[in-house]
């Protein structure tokens, strides 16, 4: 008799994106002329980047004649595209990473969910709160959260994340073995200082403890003095894996390709302490359960990085961030309180006259036929709060912020 | 202190393939002259379908444009490929599935790997033996495997296939929970009857065992009698999970497109015996660890159903089926026995003079400048073979032949 992974059973049936698409799909039967615009899910709306389009084609046109066919392909990436990633992504700022430390994929969600597999059932995972919900389904998958009880996994240790602590997660009183941190922050686009990741890398050398470093979002910071990857700091690349994108930074939620950093000090640990090296494990992971990315895509991310490529994305970011600008200054002036947004494409924004988060959906859904993000979807601490994002075109994000200037005044 | 998950550290160092370039590396580079000739592994040589071709670049077109751009899909596939899918590769055939039993993928590795993630590690697994390697070393990860004991993991049911049973697999002597078919079969190239897979989907009612039914080769199928699909067989959807891709079908080995079959009659069972949806489980972990195939890639994948992309990826395959019977006739003419190849692109070939698989391997490289892909690669009753396949180009597959014919004679 096949027998079922009992940790699966435990989810509960919902995952948030697919409550917020009944919701919405729900309002729009009901209301079939209602104009929706959606700030709520993180996908981008702005065309690919010229430079990236010529090499899509480049490559399609490769793939119609027998002389330049390309076939399987490294499972880990073309060379060409991890040694442009390790030369504009990291020795640029002075981090030196060898190219078989990268690993190009189809997107940071396959590793977020899948690099648990490297990683022993009995670890002790910690999360922000709030949090990208894939870090925690993706252990209640793999046997490490336990069981549900008001909110909480009953076996993951929540690091809240509040405006009592200026979303500054502090570290966990008992010793974790895994924790995931993703900055600039998904949902509350809120940041790290040097010295406040600094502290996380000594004390995960400390406590041999693994960070999951999810930096999706870099390429939206605007401050200088704040890092862009954990290996700026001193000693990450002994405890931590990193994960970035082209999601977001050139508009590949479609495209698909994206790439894990596993560096070759880093180790993880036996029963009996003997270490073992997490990336030839991930090597054999991916030589096994994965066929690469498409070809296509690779050379699109690689156009990336040419300087037409690196200009043409940098505009489209810059058009985001303006977006975001102008929601935080909107809302503030409204009288909302507006976290993130000043280095994210997120915003985390309070609900206002003590409404809970889906409520406050309800209420903006119903009134505005604006979309948002309950906080409460990604986590307790996220209870109070609504995430926007500034992926929306300018028009409608401008549109969005008069209709719900106009509920306010009507509220 | 991050642990490290103990089977991963089960595994032998060398995948097969691996294994096989870097001997190949070695040859090279003393012999840097060498025009060496691959027949080897099951990588395509020819170029996409014109129709292929066209929708792919229709789909970058697609991207470059705001009006026309698609940033994420939904996890499980396009709705118009899905529902293309279940038309020509099923209702086609008198198979009535829905389009959401259909999970579109980046190809069948993938999910050949991660479908065990819905399944208890205490699952009794029975592979056939020669055997595609992922199959095996994704449950080495997944600990349903025990440990490696002169070639076989003490804790897999091994299916003999070779001459003796003319390659196919007997029912296994005590009830196993899982087992992996893949017809017609990679490595042997051979076919099971109607009445003989009719034979497992019983043998899996009776015992609520899941098959993992990989049909990664049916476009290759030429005798009308035997089946394509495992739904072909009455009951099986209650029992069995099927996997393609257009890997082979359409050229996709580097385009990356494939899909899973999990039917909603298929359940597995709590250790008390309740049933859970397969469906249902497989749906959530897509959504939670995969963002579906890459636009382009998808669009492709269903450019492959059009009149003339049926036509094109037709003319396709019967090149490389000319190409298997050039080798079958080749090689027997030469004295070799021969088996597959009639409905497969592979060729299962018995190496001559009592030599090793290892051992014809090397002969071949050094004297022929051939690379073949052992047999004893595939699991332990495949010693004493080699696989061939035939998707090399027809001029460098009758120069291999000829190379080989020359060899032969001087032995």
């Amino acid at each position: 008799m096949a027998l079922v992974n009992p940790h699966f059973l435990q989810l509960p049936n919902h995952y948030l994106f697919s409550e917020i698409a009944e919701r919405v799909g729900r309002y729009r039967q009901r209301h079939p002329d209602a104009d929706i615009i959606s700030l709520g899910i993180g996908d981008v709306t702005q065309p690919l980047a010229p430079a990236v389009v010529q090499a899509m084609h480049r490559a399609v046109d490769e793939l119609a004649s027998a002389s330049t066919f390309h076939g399987y392909g490294p499972e880990q990436g073309y060379a060409s595209l991890r040694e442009a990633i390790v030369q504009h992504d990291y020795a640029a700022r002075g981090i030196d990473l060898s190219p078989d430390e990268v690993f190009v994929n189809d997107g940071a969600k396959s590793d977020c969910g899948n690099i648990g597999e490297l990683l022993h059932t009995d670890n002790r995972v910690a999360v922000t709160d709030p949090v990208y919900p894939v870090y925690v389904d993706a252990n209640v998958m793999g046997g490490r959260a336990g069981s549900l009880h008001d909110g909480k996994w009953n076996e993951l240790t929540y690091l809240p994340c509040t405006e009592a602590n200026h979303f500054v997660p502090q570290l966990p009183a008992q010793p974790v073995d895994i924790v995931y941190l993703c900055y600039p922050n998904n949902p509350t686009g809120t940041t790290l200082t040097r010295a406040q990741l600094q502290r996380w890398v000594d004390y995960a050398r400390r406590h041999r403890t693994l960070i999951v470093y999810d930096s999706a979002y870099e390429a939206y910071i605007q401050d200088t003095r704040i890092p862009h990857s954990i290996y700026e700091m001193e000693g990450a690349r002994e405890v931590a894996i990193e994960m970035r994108s082209f999601s977001k930074t050139a508009g590949f939620t479609g495209v698909r390709c994206g790439y894990t950093v596993v560096p070759k000090a880093l180790k993880a640990y036996t029963t009996d302490g003997k270490p073992a090296s997490l990336n030839q494990l991930w090597h054999r992971r991916q030589s096994t359960k994965f066929n690469g990315a498409s070809y296509v895509s690779q050379r699109g991310a690689e156009a990336v990085y040419s300087a037409e490529g690196q200009e043409q994305v940098r505009r489209t970011i810059a058009y985001y961030m303006e977006n975001a600008r102008l929601i935080k200054q909107g809302l503030t002036t409204m009288g909302l309180t507006v976290y993130g947004g000043d280095n994210a494409p997120y915003l985390w924004v309070k609900t206002p006259d003590g409404k809970t988060s889906w409520q406050f959906f309800d209420h903006l859904l119903h009134q505005s036929h604006v979309v948002c993000t309950p906080g409460s979807g990604f986590g307790p601490s996220g209870e109070g709060f609504m995430r926007l994002t500034a992926f929306a075109d300018r028009n409608r994000t401008l549109q969005a912020l008069e209709r719900i200037a106009g509920t306010r005044g009507k509220r």
